[in-house]
This record gives C-alpha cells, structure tokens and sequence, in this order.
C-alpha cells in the first residue's frame, strides 16, 4: 500500500480466543475487506495449523498479528475501542448498531488515531471489566431467538461494515453495451406489431394496451443496440411464413 | 413463528459445496439472522459430523435442508434469483452492490413470493449456466487485492443485510404485477429457441451464446406473469405456420 489508508488504523482485538480455527477465520475475513492488524489476547492456541488453514491467503496476518497478555496491551494508543455484542446489553455505554458504529469508528480512523474493536471469548463473551475499557458499544443485529454468531462471522460483519463505512454507497454502473436508440426501438415495434396482426394475435381494431404492456417491458430491460437487433432477427426468421 | 416473515421466503441455495463445514457454517449464519430455508445443489458430502459441528445451534436448518440434484430443482417456483459474485463480472445483467441487492430481494419477499440467493463453489465460483439462470448479480464489496471470502462468511454478510433491509427504512417501490416465476420462464424461453431453430435463425450446433443474450434482456425486463404469457400468445400465434 502507497497511500496511508484509514483501516490500517484500525484494530481486530480478540480476546481468549478459544479456537485457533476461529482466528484464522478471521484473519481471512479481515483482509477480504482490507484491515491489517490483528490482535490476540491470551489465544488458548496460537499459533496452530488450524489457525493457518482457515486463513487461507491471509496467513500474513496471522504472522503479523500481536499477541499479548492483557487488554491494556492491545488497546495501547488508541483512541477509541469498541465493545463488539450480540446484543445490547449496558445501559451507561453509547451504544451502536454495527452500521452506525463503523461510520463512527472510520470517522476517527480518517484522523489517522488507532481504533479498536474488541471481540469476546466464543463462549462467554466479553466480561464486564472488558467493556468497561470501551468507549462505545456495537451490537450487531441478530435474530433475537438465536443471536449467536460466530466469532469470525462477526468479526466479517463488521470489517464488512466498516469497509461500506469507507467507500460509501458508491452507486453501480455496469459497463453496457451501446443503447438501442429512438429509431431502432420503434422500427422493433413496428415490426412485432406487424407481425402480431398478420398472425391473428393482435386485433387492429382494439391494439393499444397490448402494444403499450409490450413497450413497457421492453423499456425496462433497456435494450442494447445488439439485443434489438437480434430480436429483430428472429421477427424475421418467424415472419418468412406470414 | 406466527406471523409470516419476508426472510420466510428467502432461500439460501449452495451449488456443489465442497466443504461440510461451511454448509454447517452457513446455517448457523441464515438462523442468527432469521431465515431457514437452505438448498443444496450436489454437496460433495452431506449430511456430514463436520457441517453439524459447525451448525451449532442451528442443525435444525440442515435437517430441514433441502438436497437437489440440479438448480432447476431448487429455483422451483421462485420469482427472482441473485447470483452472489465476488466481483462484477458479468456486464449484462442488473448488478448490485450487497446492500442494495438485499433491498431488492426483501422488496419483493416481501409479497409473498419465494426468491433465492445463489452461492457458488468454495473454489471455482458459479458458472455461466448457473448465472445465466439469475436475474441480477450481487456482488459483495470486498479488497480488490484479496477478495475471497469464505462461502460462509458470504452467506453471512448476505443475511445479516436482508435483516437490515428488512428492519431498516425502505422506501417501497410501487406496486407491481404479479413477476413470472422460474417455471414459466423457462417454458418461455424454451418455446422461443424451439421456434428459433425450427425457423432456422439459431443454428442448435452452437446455440449458447444467443439464448443467453436473450436470457439476459429479460431477466433485466423482471417479466411479470401477464408479459410472460403475452409472449408466449405472440410465440403460438407466430409459431402456427412452423
């Protein structure tokens, strides 16, 4: 990387860690969405090969990630952590939904501070001591008769979440083929309807809703220069007989 | 559940997964954000220890799973289907972006109509059969330097934004007529290229890239069930000299 990007000031913090496999999972969900520094406090088993196995191509970040033998560690010189929940839960906290949190926490990453997410243990989750080191809550959004997400899985939402929070919404335009234009359009239409009246299909004395459904849907898919030509063609094939 | 709920008629469908783990995965990620229903297309192995391991608390969605031998068996009945991309990589269809790909699908779950997100193998994606037989494409945003997520990771990333687009504001499009769904799609679709060669316009020695193109126009068009018949009435009225 050349240019200093915000989620590189961005922390994964995971904390006891029970299953290697676990970390590796998220090793590899944080470089699909682009963040770099992993964390690890007290794992029960790093490193392991299950952990390398389930990182797949994101094996640097395990071979960068800190490991440490307390919070304090981890969150030294940043500016803000976040406590990662599946619910909410503490009342005297700011609490988030992963969307808002992750434009607050790229807000401060843009300042180019470090920022921490903090994710608990798989079982018992984050003990109060923890959160209370957090400036913030985030709770990700679950089913509320099931709301135990793995540990990788939230860590993926989140970097996921994040990554969205950087880029913004920027609106898809999918490189398209050159547009059927004006004249091609209604020639394409003069020609069906031909073909629809010598064929019975359409009555010319009462043609109009049915012409105007068939221009409606033709209007939607916005045909290419191409496509209109092709349908064209099979007019012209079919029509040999009429 | 008393109530009906739209992410009731979402399908999850995995084509030819290579991993019990991640089918095991996947289900715990569709139940922590509130969907069950889950399709499998050929997985190499399943049921299997290693997909229940991973499931947790949510074997319940792979006892209930459906297993198919072929797509067509599990899009039966649906109105839409997206295929989930890493990337854009197909310039014809409609394209999405994750977020906005989940409010298209709940919009139109939300009628009561059964639509599907497809999934591809870990390793080789969808192919351009299975694409072909999709109306859009989401593609979920990721680093451009690494962006293989893993299928279950994908699964969860797609869920968790049908829940948001669900519990979130949606400004609702207007009211549509009732889409075609896949059977009378494909009935469209192979009446039109039956009529094609029989009118000597496709040349059935290599017929593919044609019907694709057509697929293609209307998949974007979301043919309502009325346009889908009026077609099929202009096809038989063209078709009687053939």
């Amino acid at each position: 990387m050349n240019t200093p990007c915000p989620l590189d000031n961005i922390r994964i913090v995971l904390s006891h860690t029970s299953h290697p496999g676990n970390i590796g999972a998220a090793a590899r969900a944080m470089k699909t969405m682009g963040l770099h520094a992993l964390y690890l406090i007290n794992p029960r088993s790093f490193p392991a090969p299950e952990a390398e196995a389930r990182a797949a191509n994101a094996v640097d970040i395990l071979q960068q990630a800190k490991v440490c033998s307390e919070l304090n560690e981890a969150l030294k010189n940043t500016i803000l952590t976040a406590a990662i929940t599946a619910r909410p839960r503490d009342l005297s906290h700011d609490t988030f939904d992963a969307r808002q949190g992750a434009m607050e926490l790229v807000q401060l990453a843009q300042q180019q501070q470090p920022v921490a997410l903090l994710f608990g243990p798989e079982n018992s989750g984050l003990t109060t001591a923890e959160i209370n080191k957090c400036q913030i809550i985030i709770h990700i959004p679950a089913n509320p008769h099931y709301s135990s997400l793995n540990l990788a899985s939230a860590v993926q939402i989140m970097t996921y979440e994040l990554r969205m929070a950087l880029t913004g919404n920027i609106p898809l335009s999918p490189a398209k083929g050159e547009l059927a234009d004006f004249n091609e359009l209604e020639l394409l239409y003069a020609h069906l309807e031909q073909l629809m009246v010598t064929s019975g299909f359409l009555d010319p004395q009462k043609p109009k809703l049915l012409m105007q459904r068939i221009r409606r849907l033709f209007a939607r898919a916005r045909l290419e220069k191409e496509e209109a030509q092709i349908l064209r063609g099979i007019l012209t094939a079919l029509g040999k007989r009429w």
